[in-house]
Order: C-alpha cells, then sequence, then structure tokens
C-alpha cells in the first residue's frame, strides 16, 4: 500500500504543539516526509493497522484532522512535483 | 479527473505571505479545501492544465513546494477522515 498522511494539528495550545511533534515522529518512522505536514508511505496492510492506530491515539479529533488517501500504482505514476522538495528544514516552525 | 493538490509556500518574506494567498485563492476557485493547504478539485484535463498553468506563475519553485496527486476513482472511495473536516477558520495564521 502507498499511503498519503497529511495533517493540520491545531497548535494554539501546548498539548497541540506536543501533539504535532509526536504525529511527525510517528510518520517519519512509517514514511518519507514531502511536505511540511505530508509523508508518503509505503507498508502492508497489517503495519497500516498498526500505524493508524498509533495516530489516532495521538490525535485530538475535535481540534485536528486527519487525512489518508491510498494511492494505486497508476497514481503514484503521475505525482508531479514542483519547486522544492525535502529540503525544508522542517524542525523550524513555519507559519502558513 | 480528481486532483489533490498540496502546497508548501515560504512564508518568512511579504512576497512569500503574498504568493500563499493569491494560491490559497486560486485553489478556491478551483476546488474543496480540505486541510490548510490542501485541495481536492475536480477538472477535466484542459481545466487542470489551465490550473497548473496558473498555479506554476504564482509559486516560487526556489523555495516552494507544490504536490499534485491525481486519483482514480478506487483512491477517491478509500479516502479516510478522521477529526474535524472543514471546520477551520483558514483566515487565520497557523504555526504548524
Amino acid at each position: 500500500m502507498f499511503i498519503l498522511v497529511c495533517y493540520d494539528v491545531e497548535t494554539l495550545t501546548k498539548e497541540g504543539k506536543r501533539r504535532l511533534r509526536k504525529v511527525a515522529k510517528l510518520c517519519e518512522s512509517y514514511g518519507q516526509r514531502v511536505q511540511h505536514s505530508i509523508f508518503e508511505c509505503k507498508m502492508d496492510k497489517a503495519l497500516y493497522l498498526t500505524f493508524e492506530n498509533k495516530i489516532l491515539s495521538i490525535i485530538n479529533i475535535k481540534t485536528d484532522s486527519l487525512r489518508i488517501y491510498i494511492l494505486d500504482e497508476d497514481s503514484i505514476r503521475k505525482i508531479k512535483n514542483f519547486g522544492i522538495a525535502n529540503i525544508i528544514d522542517y524542525e523550524e516552525p513555519l507559519i502558513l
């Protein structure tokens, strides 16, 4: 499975900032960061279920958003990237 | 075509902040915002090419990142959403 993990975590509170760090750290251990809050991950169904359980145990569904896309071979081939890729210092805060 | 548009725009400069607003405004006119910097858009090939030209004329490829995914019916059916959806006040700055 090729998974695209996209999240918006509320960061107005200390707890939110902590969740954001935890979500990012978890995703880093499962895949490749392609943008500030987007990861591409390859995993089998069993690993995906573990990952989903873990990420759902971190986010706050009342304040955060998590959107997961499962891409097939055709969609993977058609991914288009423009501009910089994977060279952002993601440790620095970025105001969007 | 079902397009997922994901962007990271540098916002440390005034020009970057302006680009971010322009990119968001453009995407709003083509599709549905699902997260802070992610839009889902339905369009035909011709409209997509117009959109791609427009967004590429706004972003700075030396500092910004734009990633576009083209999803098929199967991937669309499998989209998973957890937590809040489409209820964020996107006009407010969000520190990620």
